[in-house]
């Protein structure tokens, strides 16, 4: 289990190899939509894309050099796949990125943009994971898994440090879900440094993997995945990451694949954000009114990933 | 003539009224384009999309009600008009937009989105522009001159408070050139609170506006229009406008369309960011070795629109 200081350990790692990103006050808006104080940190504009090089670059940054030596292997919804790629490069290591079938042409633009050799497989993520596992243990190579990796979420726990230092006094956080990793870090930080904040996760309405786990108490496994947004879509999360996620989190919300486009356009609109459909998902909740708030009220919403699905 | 003081005002009148945007370190690049310690101010991220939000909204806070009983008419290449727009809609009045046919048709979209009358004619803005005029004078309305006004100029030059506000050591500012407004109402600024600094303006090799009338010496025209960015296709600039920019520039660099495009491109793969093509000039320039920089020298370039046109 990662504790705050896996997390601050991580930052010092990661200390100029990403960028630092903006967090900026969502004001003077067309279409209001809370009541709250609305803040967006900016993390569509990270390298590659997304958060996801926080994670990536942090797990690279602790693997001996030897382990890298038949090059990185993983498997990703898009984003993950595409900080792996630059990781890679950094490194100097090959980078194979298993995608599958429903990933946006964008990311498979960018992970060949970043010299990643790109395999499309599966249906749905969790396919495109055995895939990967089975390549990487062929060839002897090192892999890097998006979530269920204390060192990557360790890494993308450093967002939350980030935020509180600039807002200290946030009163809610709405965080995206793809297999939990980053709502796991991010909470961890976040329960240590200012615990009376809400954490609102937010899941597709067809692929609810946390939500249901949590119900359930236990992991459970999505049936049939019916949302498109494939950087959010896994079937099941790891028992660890559950318990982290579990231990952290007040609520889970879910949001139709229709609402984070609307989300995704009303960014573009009204503040010049082009962010992916994970990106707009935490907006998408609170724009639904999935997520009470008083007026007033800090509330920080994460634009995880870039993407041009708001701009048409 | 506008002075710092001008500047003053208009801060404090759009306080609250418009977006502070970031300033962000241009970092871990897979492509550097320079040796120099690269800045980007995001005004892409401004209300509307650019920064004409100042400029127009300073025009409309300083205008006497009465003044506004039959509404604003203007001419623009795009960002101005939509700026017009969202100011007409604040103040409850109606606008409407003389626009040339080269405008963009996602610049038409927002014109529309934000409540404005559009009016297509003319190939170039200076045609929009004398249509705008009459339309404005034959229905008594208030006109809003893109860059002809000190108001307007004032209010770009808020940018620069802004950015020597966060980064007082700025060496060079590289500012994109319609009109001249921009550069001019940023130069007045820059001139009394970083007068060492370099002010260097962008313009596109088919329309050389300013370039043209500072060569000769006084303000001329340009006979022929061959950029396909409207928003930086201005065929003559004022009599005032010019001998403010003659003040404070200190060079203009050429930019080929092409190379806009291609800064565009660059601007979103390394850094998320959706930049229109005038949005991109200031990088373009730099990334086409068209200004001279130190290494480590503090180089700030505007990107000052949203745009599509990096993403294909």
């Amino acid at each position: 289990m990662i504790t705050l200081s896996d997390i601050e350990a991580a930052q010092a790692r990661l200390d100029g190899r990403i960028r630092r990103t903006p967090l900026i006050k969502a004001d003077n808006l067309s279409t209001p939509i809370t009541t709250a104080e609305l803040y967006l940190k900016l993390e569509c504009l990270q390298v590659t894309g997304s958060f996801k090089a926080r994670g990536a670059t942090n797990r690279l940054l602790a693997t001996p050099e030897r382990d890298l030596a038949n090059g990185i292997v993983t498997a990703s919804g898009g984003n993950h796949g595409v900080a792996v790629a630059r990781t890679g490069k950094l490194a100097g290591v090959a980078a194979t990125v298993f995608v599958p079938t429903n990933v946006s042409p964008s990311k498979v633009a960018k992970l060949k943009q970043w010299g990643a050799t790109v395999e499309i497989i599966g249906n749905v993520f969790d396919d495109a994971d055995k895939a990967a596992r089975a390549y990487a243990r062929e060839i002897g190579a090192v892999y890097f898994h998006p979530f269920a990796d204390p060192l990557v979420m360790a890494g993308q726990g450093t967002l939350a440090l980030e935020i509180l230092d600039e807002l200290p006094d946030v009163d809610t956080f709405l965080i995206a879900i793809g297999g939990g990793g980053l709502i796991g870090g991010m909470g961890t930080a976040i329960r240590a440094l200012r615990p009376q904040a809400r954490i609102i996760g937010i899941e597709p309405v067809g692929c609810p993997t946390l939500k249901a786990s949590l119900d359930a108490g236990h992991v459970v496994t999505i049936p049939k995945i019916t949302s498109a947004v494939a950087t959010m879509s896994c079937a099941r999360t790891d028992e660890r990451v559950f318990e982290r996620v579990r231990a952290v989190v007040d609520d889970v919300v879910l949001v139709e694949d229709q609402a984070m486009i609307e989300a995704a356009r009303w960014l573009w609109f009204e503040l010049g954000l082009a962010a992916d459909l994970s990106g707009a998902a935490a907006v998408s909740a609170l724009r639904d009114g999935l997520v009470s708030v008083t007026p007033g009220e800090k509330v920080c919403a994460l634009v995880c990933g870039a993407g041009p699905e708001g701009l048409s």
